[in-house]
């Protein structure tokens, strides 16, 4: 088997951000750079339209101290872009390629990334250009198949998570129905994660709405109606993905936004919050209700970041690298965790169509019978990926007898 | 000068939370006790609402533990209320503070509450009541009148000014025009706090609208327009109380919520971001154009607390307490700046009409000439009420030249 060959490395990112998919590029760049098989390190702007239209930076000459400073820093340093290439647009690339002497290509993104790492790859092949292909996991969604979870998954987490909870004691001191929407247009692991929020049994959210359950508009206010009942107030978090009987999304009846993956565009307004406050209000008696849009907060937001997602996005770049150089191969690095007590991972490389395109949505076991909240199996999955919480306290508030 | 009376104390909060409130009831609660001239300490549920339905609980009994968790989790512990006290009111209230032998009485709140002690006050001397009435500002929109800033204002900068550095490094990834709404309903020094998120000369945001100014559809677009034909991109931070020339509110146009101090409700919906994105989408030819409304999470965020806010919150609490126990006064504890090179506040005691009702707006040394961005005084001005914020970095990004 063929190890490193000559040839210089194009790294770029793509899909939405995330909080740490800089972490990953670092780890790539760091490696490439150890490993001295590798000649320059290319970084191009905007995935591959900046490859189409040669906008390169030097990698290799980044210092370490700015290389750990972006590493730290939310989005996409090296910018990002939504695009999937034709047959076409692939020659295009590999003219480009074969002109700066690249032979290792590195995508950082999620389904749709790896989809646009998988055509190069398989194209490369057929227009006969030696080009080793690797696919390095980001999403906040957590929605990539073959993965326990996805880097940027367990800072987004926590930043649901933090926002819930404040949220939650805002709803707390001034009582109504709050909803939050949350990001995630299949998959409802990021609303799911808004329940970490939770400290006491009475704190929200109280229901929780993801895209994989059909959303009923009337079960829905007959279950915010009946929490309201219990306990004067109710907080929702609801996926920006969630959809009718027919699967047809929500929000997706106030906008015509598609980018070239086919997705309609959710996030960046507040229409479905409103509709769903709009419902509460014209179904029930309830006075305050609310709604919040969390947007792009979610995957950008500095200083609210998991560790343990920090460390894992730094990895994955890195074991990307590694695994370019030690032999013939191409793929993507998935993120797979041990089964014991204590949270461990493992990275296992897996072939490209295995993470292209589809996603992955909550297995059954994580939502409850209802389709209103979540499981206590949730919890135990998701909580190490998010690390500690910030604490939160109530008063004991001691009664005084009425005169 | 008669100095502390016998009787016990009442404290409660009132208006939007903030979360650095806790800090203040936990500041008049401490001193309370420590002075050992109180006699209870009660605090009443949900403001001048728990004190009419007698709805107490001892705040005495509470550990130093519990008190100093409660002071950094961010909401209203004692739960809130929107609620102006008519003439009876007042007399119901007295009946119940004779009841339970109260004669210092707290309220925390921004302007409205500052209303409602002053309308406490005068209706008590009138009954012939002896009450010590007190109010601690609090408010995350800075726009009380005789304080140079209000605790609650630096935590809820920090939160927007972080949020809109995430925002920027997103907005600079992935291209195109992004709206973040703002709280602030005729104040807007909040907006205005996201220019702390600027690094770089090119870093958004970019345009600034508060409502100090007018706001007029045509200049916004042509606005806009500018900085996206310069930098590619745009970020433009919005009070969500921006109004046309005659001063109605653009958000107003949509709802029809109006609580008892007479203010329509603007926060918890998306409707004015998106007819913004909308406005821009329809008059330019921009394709890509997203707006966020930060909506409650600027006001009980958890984590994100300005540590010189934590510390003021707490000193006008103790302070109010101190106060009220040395002689027979009443009044609000104001926050001025003292004319330093470093920065530094003292407090002063300030009649309650002072601070009641009426609102303070930006002065027009914070706001440009075109009424579209803040000055660098105004940077001056907000900076230390912030403190440190998070460390950004970019790459330095060595161009490869084309081949």
């Amino acid at each position: 088997m063929k190890k490193a060959i000559e040839g210089n490395m194009v790294i770029a990112q793509s899909g939405g951000p995330s909080a740490v998919i800089n972490q990953s590029l670092v780890g790539a760049v760091v490696e490439a750079k150890k490993s001295g098989k590798i000649g320059k390190i290319y970084g191009a702007l905007h995935g591959i339209k900046g490859i189409l239209e040669e906008k390169f930076i030097d990698l290799g000459r980044e210092s370490d101290k700015t290389l750990n400073a972006v590493a730290k820093t939310p989005s996409s340093a090296l910018g990002t872009v939504r695009m999937k290439p034709s047959q076409s647009d692939c020659l295009d690339i590999f003219a480009v390629l074969k002109n700066y002497g690249v032979r290792y290509f590195f995508y950082i993104g999620g389904n749709d990334s790896a989809e646009t790492a998988q055509i190069i790859n398989q194209e490369a092949k057929r227009a006969n250009y030696e080009l080793r292909c690797f696919h390095i996991p980001k999403t906040i969604d957590n929605d990539l198949r073959e993965n326990d979870h996805t880097p940027g998954f367990g800072s987004a987490a926590k930043f649901v998570a933090v926002a819930v909870m404040g949220d939650n004691l805002d709803n707390r001191a001034l009582p109504g129905v709050k909803i939050d929407v949350i990001m995630g247009r299949h998959a409802g692991f990021l609303t799911a994660a808004t329940a970490l929020a939770r400290v006491h049994n009475d704190d929200g959210p109280h229901l929780i709405y993801l895209p994989e359950r059909p959303f009923n508009v009337d079960t829905f206010a007959a279950d915010v109606q009946k929490v309201y009942k219990k306990l004067g107030r109710c907080v929702v978090a609801v996926s920006e993905g969630i959809s009718d009987e027919k699967g047809v999304p929500i929000a997706s009846k106030f906008t015509r936004e598609v980018d070239s993956h086919g997705n309609v565009q959710l996030s960046g307004t507040g229409a479905l919050g409103d509709l769903l406050a709009g419902i509460i209000k014209a179904e029930t008696s309830i006075k305050r209700v609310r709604a919040d849009t969390f947007g792009y907060l979610q995957r950008s937001f500095p200083s609210v970041i998991s560790e343990t997602d920090s460390r894992e996005a730094r990895a994955v770049g890195r074991i990307a690298v590694k695994c370019a150089l030690s032999a013939d191969i191409d793929g993507s690095i998935a993120i797979k965790r041990k089964n014991t007590e204590r949270y461990s991972v493992y990275f296992e490389r897996v072939p490209l169509e295995k993470v292209a395109r589809k996603t992955k949505e909550m297995p059954a076991e994580f939502i409850n019978k209802q389709g209103n909240f979540i499981t206590p199996r949730f919890i135990k999955y998701a909580a190490p990926l998010v690390g500690k919480l910030p604490e939160v306290a109530r008063l004991k508030g001691y009664r005084v007898v009425k005169k």
